[in-house]
């Protein structure tokens, strides 16, 4: 029942890797990239050569993935998600005296609110507190202002499960998007954006820095009072003017190959379709469990349910862990159930949970 | 000659690593902290009680090696060295309105200050730069203010090899340094500091997180508009309140148990000095070289020194180079050569080094 083939990881992050990539890191941790060298690949500094290549192949390959124009900077970036929700507050905020518009879709915009508002003056376009996070409101009842700075978004929210399905539209306001938990999911047109920002925890690997994606025409409002290293400017002419997380961009190199190889964004885009209908139409059809989001704002990336009978929501967890199916356990503000269904999820994990949970019931 | 037994990494960071740590963490990429699971230490959740476990034996293997008294905290934030220049100004500068001084003995300490100046006046104690970072002023020459928010310094300059061999008298003035270098290469009176910070990839092992260890009466003066990532308070009641860099804590975490298997940091302190005496004796009585720091003053970490024929520096690089000695050029605003001697670098690997350099003339 728990052989080590059936496991699988459905946590929100640090995520679950592909396997083959885990394969080629076990190998790489162990080789050298000098000739006749015992120096890991994990301990040279990172303005040599072999590094400042890594580097370069992992901006070329998101650059290339994701059709990004040459109109766009790709920079990679110290901390996290969290860390750039301060960032780009205090890169764009001065753009105008009237602050910036957010969408509240959840924890995490919430929490990009409450970071943004000690920069500036924070609007609310829309809110989906009073549905109980069920729906993101309709566009005719957005509240947009034309004189915004910029207008954020967070395209899924990991712990609401959550998601704006398609990019909104939001007139000549930059739209600033953080994509932390679904970049590499699916093909975008990087032109609806201002800004996209993604921490490297998810489709990108494991935790180290913070991809931005930034039209050039918004740089240059940083005012001098900000630490150097959260200014976009800092990162133009030099790709990694401080140390970076060497492991961390390595790794993401790795799978940025591995999304090439699955055929690119169209593949994971279908790939993650597929895995989240499944989740999904078992969902609803079971007498025993409901997801209630919306199914036009539902989430591809995190699947959030509930049993119709809480009470037993511990004892499922407990059951899945067992069996190999980790971190289904819902976040701890929202409680409940959650499934992560990162690129790295195989559909035979979809299938091993779908069974599994049919079997707590028939058990 | 270049057999795999025989490379040494003479890098300023990332910087090598204990042998026997790389073995354990290769072992560790492999293995699960789930029993019957295929899901790597790199894959879990960072609030998992097993992360949980890793950061808590990480701060108490630090507390208890550096003897941190219990009123001082010990924080594991994001970012490196230069994102603590930023966020240790915004915390303490508004301690005083004269702002901060700064001891200026290198390329770090100068960057520290350019950082500092962003947020509040910096006054400047003392000055390498008239010796040509040959000494650090002596005491007579300081000028501290008794009124200054914090004294910040260096206790070692990684570029121009210069060091506080001992930790400078600064009065009531809490005294705050950037020991990203030297954390763990011996024993400290942490009494001596009211805030000690290193970036993780030198001793430490990877990039990827910055230690500060600070004392309790120094918080609860950061202004409400920093990044809350930056600010001190926001680690006091979550030691990870957002996803940490998870490899770089479960490294540190291995790297600390080593040095107490080694001895801890009094049996650190010996090796230390043992390596540097043997490399700073060879360039002393060598006819060819030159280490211009003068004694009092020069790292144990970073030996800094030059060719008296600097023509032949580019041939001498790659000369060790091909004898596998990695990372010999001096930092590149500084020239020269440079051997970093950090607590994994074995005295073996300096042997080596001294005959190589003594080789090149020979040969």
């Amino acid at each position: 029942m728990t052989s080590m083939n059936k496991t699988f990881n459905f946590s929100a992050g640090p995520a679950m890797l592909p396997k083959s990539v885990m394969q080629r890191w076990q190998q790489l941790v162990a080789e050298s990239p000098f000739p006749c060298s015992n120096i890991s690949f994990m301990e040279i500094g990172h303005r040599t050569p072999e590094f400042q290549n890594v580097v370069a192949k992992l901006v070329g390959n998101l650059r290339e993935l994701l059709q990004v124009p040459e109109s766009y900077h790709i920079l990679l970036m110290p901390g996290g998600g969290r860390m750039q929700f301060a960032a780009l507050a205090m890169n764009l905020m001065a753009r105008s005296p009237q602050g910036a518009d957010y969408f509240e879709t959840g924890l995490w915009s919430q929490q990009a609110i409450a970071e943004a508002e000690r920069f500036g003056p924070v609007h609310t376009v829309a809110s989906a507190v009073s549905s109980h996070y069920t729906h993101i409101p309709e566009r005719a009842d957005w509240v947009l202002r034309s004189d915004a700075a910029y207008c954020h978004m967070v395209s899924n929210e990991t712990a609401h499960g959550l998601a704006f399905n398609k990019s909104p539209k939001v007139g000549e306001v930059p739209l600033v998007v953080d994509m932390t938990s679904d970049l590499l999911a699916r093909p975008l047109k990087i032109n609806d954006y201002g800004l996209i920002y993604a921490a490297s925890q998810k489709n990108l690997g494991a935790t180290g820095f913070t991809v931005v994606i930034v039209r050039e025409d918004l740089l240059g409002h940083a005012p001098k009072t900000i630490p150097s290293q959260l200014d976009y400017q800092t990162y133009l002419t030099d790709p990694t003017p401080v140390t970076p997380v060497t492991f961390a961009i390595y790794l993401a190199g790795l799978i940025t190959e591995w999304v090439k190889d699955q055929g690119g964004l169209k593949a994971m885009a279908k790939h993650n379709a597929v895995k989240a209908s499944m989740l999904y139409d078992f969902l609803d059809a079971s007498e025993h469990f409901v997801a209630s989001v919306v199914p036009e704002y539902r989430s591809h990336t995190n699947v959030v349910f509930q049993l119709k009978n809480p009470t037993h929501t511990q004892a499922l967890v407990a059951f899945t862990k067992a069996r190999g199916l980790h971190g289904l356990a819902g976040h701890r503000v929202v409680g409940g159930l959650r499934a992560s269904l990162y690129n790295a999820m195989p559909i035979e994990g979809v299938e091993t949970l779908i069974d599994c949970l049919q079997c707590f019931f028939d058990a």
